[in-house]
């Protein structure tokens, strides 16, 4: 997912937006809802995708403020559970931009790189508790950095999100 | 995955928040890349979920401003993308809610509906075409409504994505 792995600086192939979304009156407004937590013992720079985190064995959590709390009553039913975040140290302005194992650029929105207009990180992490009161969700592993914010945690339905033959190209 | 089945009104099995995010000072700012298009063709309500939205034919579009259409370069190499809207139409003050086929409440965070604090739509559509100039991608199916703001797309990577086995309780 490289949720994570992009520098804040743009190179040569990058192409920016003639603004900064990030100074743009924006449209909506999202409240964060708490934080990424990431076991101390995970030492390192942040993994590229959730296989790398999960090979490291980088475990992780979602820790709710308290007035979100309540939302997570049921969830512990579900196997994995989609997190999405605001990876709110990622450049807004790129609309264009060739990773290092491209030899081109790519759209943004044919990239899972941090930079696009609207920096949210979607991980797909199995869950291994939730503590409903203390608003914790234990899972497997996260891409993520220490603190990135969550705006927001859906459980994982096979049925409508798992396309096992999807093709990338 | 229910994006569009809530009525804007609570019920008494409903909890909400004591504030309202919509009216709290936003953390982050949003801005709407583009609108989702329903076809004409597509009579009725809004379908319930992606599986049913299929089932009808209601094939759709994810429209693009003008300014965030080079980040389609290199979609149309994959055959599904992540698209996630913006519900505008959602209450935000919800934190657990009782559908129809539940016998009690859950938790926003284990519901796909789009009754939640932040009131992001997800689905994975299966792309059919894409006209990076037009700014316009064709799609299968979309169970969201026509005009609906879109805030980001992500190319669809099964090795990262696809859970097949993913239980739900």
């Amino acid at each position: 997912m490289s949720n994570t792995s992009t520098p804040d600086s743009s190179r040569p192939d990058d192409s920016t937006l003639a603004f900064d979304p990030a100074r743009k009156h924006p449209d909506a407004g999202l409240v964060f809802l708490g934080r990424i937590a990431i076991a101390a013992t995970a030492c390192g720079p942040t993994p590229h995708n959730p296989t790398e985190a999960r090979q490291r064995g980088t475990s992780a959590a979602i820790v709710l403020d308290a007035p979100y709390r309540p939302g997570l009553a049921g969830l512990a039913r579900h196997s994995h559970v989609f997190v999405l975040v605001w990876l709110d140290h990622s450049r807004r302005d790129i609309i264009a931009h060739k990773p290092r194992h491209l030899s081109e650029p790519r759209g943004v929105f044919a990239l899972r790189s941090p930079l696009r207009p609207n920096p949210i990180g979607l991980s797909v992490a199995r869950i291994t508790a939730v503590d409903v009161a203390a608003g914790r969700v234990e899972v497997d592993a996260l891409d993520f950095r220490d603190g990135t914010p969550v705006i927001d945690l859906k459980p994982y339905r096979p049925g409508i999100d798992a396309i096992p033959d999807a093709l990338i190209g």
